[in-house]
């Protein structure tokens, strides 16, 4: 599992695109990790973000406990484990209360978070969950800052994604519903930009 | 301009793979067109939104007068027309007040709204904001509920994209930063979803 870091400033770039992305948490010994499309950057500096996180999920629950979480940026290789994860609550028996282990999957540990890094995905953005009730209560909407973030440099470097460098199976996902993805396709360049 | 109804509970489909979008907004005779990648699904049924609008804006204006606005959703062909929009102020004197006239940009009214429908989209989502001023003032975040959306059904049907059955033009974008877009790729099925 190669990564490096991501200056703060830039860190909105690893979502800006819109990919789906794994909510990993964790709190006194107990983690889970879920899917999650409704995600977007808030601010560039220091960095923001904005997610969705239902108030029926165990995520909620270590969130709430940890107040804070990881955005994992999976990619095509992980597109099963994305719909898996997805499927499957950390509540549920049948995934036993921990869901890395029950789909083996491997982790190493954020810096500045209690929840772990997904091994194998392309980015990771540790996060501080703001102080705002109201938008929890009511959306289920969590605005937080961004506290470290992270990168494979083999797709993501300079500030940019390079994915035209790198086999196709490290690409990002765009989720639809019902198992149905795109990945992120073609580069284009439109001049005239500063 | 062929557009077709979505069903409200599905319209979050529209937005959830994560495209560019451009928001276009009137009040009083007064219109104006941006572009916005910091957007997102929020709810399903009643449909709601998430979208970053920066308070030096002229669209935050307009949208504060109006209160509603539309996300279009472009196609890759009309790329340029993204980057041309988002780098330039509907108040600098260049764009003439009107961006629309300025680029030469074609319209339809909205069903529901003020703000006009940009013509050559794939997708549209008629807003109304929730009156959040919280979020706004801190955050430029607004909140909306979605009260019509429409989408080319060459490329949008039964709920979902259909990009493999139009020209690669009509592909959705995803913006990253300085003039770099990815379109939406290739499509993936993964089994076992209900």
């Amino acid at each position: 599992m190669t990564l490096a870091a991501v200056d703060l400033p830039r860190a909105y770039r690893l979502l800006n695109h819109g990919p789906v992305t794994l909510v990993s948490s964790a709190h006194a010994g107990r983690r889970n990790l879920m899917a999650a499309a409704w995600t977007m950057p808030l601010d560039f500096d220091p960095p923001k973000v904005a997610v969705v996180v239902d108030r029926s999920t165990f995520t909620r629950e270590l969130i709430a406990a940890s107040g804070s979480f990881v955005l994992n940026v999976p990619c095509r290789a992980q597109a099963a484990t994305v719909l898996a994860v997805g499927s499957c609550s950390g509540r549920d028996p049948e995934c036993r209360g921990d869901k890395f282990a029950h789909f083996g999957l491997a982790t190493r540990p954020a810096a500045q978070v209690e929840a772990p890094l997904l091994a194998g995905c392309v980015g990771w953005l540790e996060c501080r969950v703001l102080p705002e009730a109201h938008n929890e209560l009511r959306y289920d909407l969590f605005l937080a800052e961004v506290v470290a973030a992270w990168a494979d440099p083999a797709v993501f470097a300079d500030g940019r994604w390079h994915f035209e460098r790198a086999p196709d199976d490290r690409r990002t996902l765009h989720y639809v519903a019902g198992g149905a993805f795109y990945t992120t396709g073609e580069g284009l360049e439109i001049g005239g930009a500063e």
